[in-house]
């Protein structure tokens, strides 16, 4: 599967990089950057990467992404000394529907989708991403993202939200905000930062209905 | 122990009833009210009830007040049909300190307080309250959250947050408000009310240090 963005992010970049002019600025079809990419004329191809639910067999994997994005203690509220068996329970809950990204073969992001609370508020969904370093800067979050609202959309849940993004994570607030969602709350000094000290925390919230 | 602030209650509700004016139309202090009350002169007696943490022998009445409350569907975002098994295990999770009110040997409210968040996260509180419909309008609810900003205090937490406040639930709003929390956040819709439709839900927060 093509990631939806990614090829279109290639040509943004190609186009300034090369400082073409295609049709009075416009940009190239995402079909046509895909054809090129193909015919390798791009200076910074993006991955095409595959989404799809999880399996047993991707434990292994989703455990190594997990235990290296909540070691850095920069976006997560999960203890880093977190063991396997407890993360992949969080991560696996039975009212979890959990994906991993994978391109070339390998494991390049997960996420889960799952609803933010019980009975009478089991309408609003929940999401949370991880991508490892070594896969980050090529789209794999923003596709999860947009595959993960769309899933939630097919889900029948009438909005989603999250309920910590800390707010020097600015990457990911871009992106959530560039995918429709808001801040509709902020708490004050809720995450404790390894090097910038207590930050503030976001809750970001977008309807899907 | 005495509720400390259901005494006052009572004195502004007793002054009322009877007219009578003491000391320029002051009210009496907290002081007077319980000797009038253990005179028996009150005319609405205010509960006397004990605060403590919960054990075993808690959990028969834990769980008549937590299915009351819940099958209620007006207040908490959990199934309605939510078994025992699952509710205790919920109330007095590991990291959980839960605790019982008692008036005249019957248990006439509970709380929880633990860290909303793990790691980096678990410096903020998270607290629930509970009390049954026949032991309502006593201050109850207003004793245990005394005593429950005291414990989280004490326990080194550095903010008390709650995650879900129903719009419609003014009671806990109002009394939230007057113990020092403030709304930092609206989820909009976020509460599926069984006869007012989508809510909204507050975030509310209260600094510790």
């Amino acid at each position: 599967m093509i990631d939806r963005i990614a090829p279109l992010a290639f040509v943004e970049s190609w186009t300034r990089s090369t400082s073409l002019r295609f049709a009075q600025g416009k940009l190239l079809s995402a079909c046509r950057a895909v054809a090129f990419a193909k015919a390798g004329w791009a200076l910074k191809v993006p991955k095409v990467f595959n989404i799809r639910p999880a399996i047993d067999a991707d434990r292994d994997p989703v455990w190594q992404i997990f235990h290296e994005v909540v070691a850095a203690v920069d976006t997560y509220a999960f203890d880093p000394q977190m063991s396997r068996e407890d993360a992949l329970a969080y991560w696996f809950r039975p009212d979890t529907h959990t994906y991993v990204a994978e391109a070339d073969g390998k494991t390049v992001g997960t996420y889960i989708l799952r609803p933010n609370q019980s009975g009478p508020g089991s309408h609003i969904a929940n999401a949370a991403f991880m991508v490892p370093s070594s896969a980050r800067g090529q789209g794999v979050g923003r596709g999860m993202a947009e595959h993960c609202l769309s899933e939630a959309h097919r889900l029948g849940f009438r909005a989603m939200q999250f309920n910590f993004v800390v707010a020097t994570n600015q990457s990911a607030i871009h992106l959530w905000q560039q995918l429709g969602f808001e801040i509709v709350g902020t708490l004050p000094g809720a995450f404790r930062h390894p090097e910038k000290g207590y930050v503030d925390v976001y809750v970001m919230f977008r309807a899907l209905v």
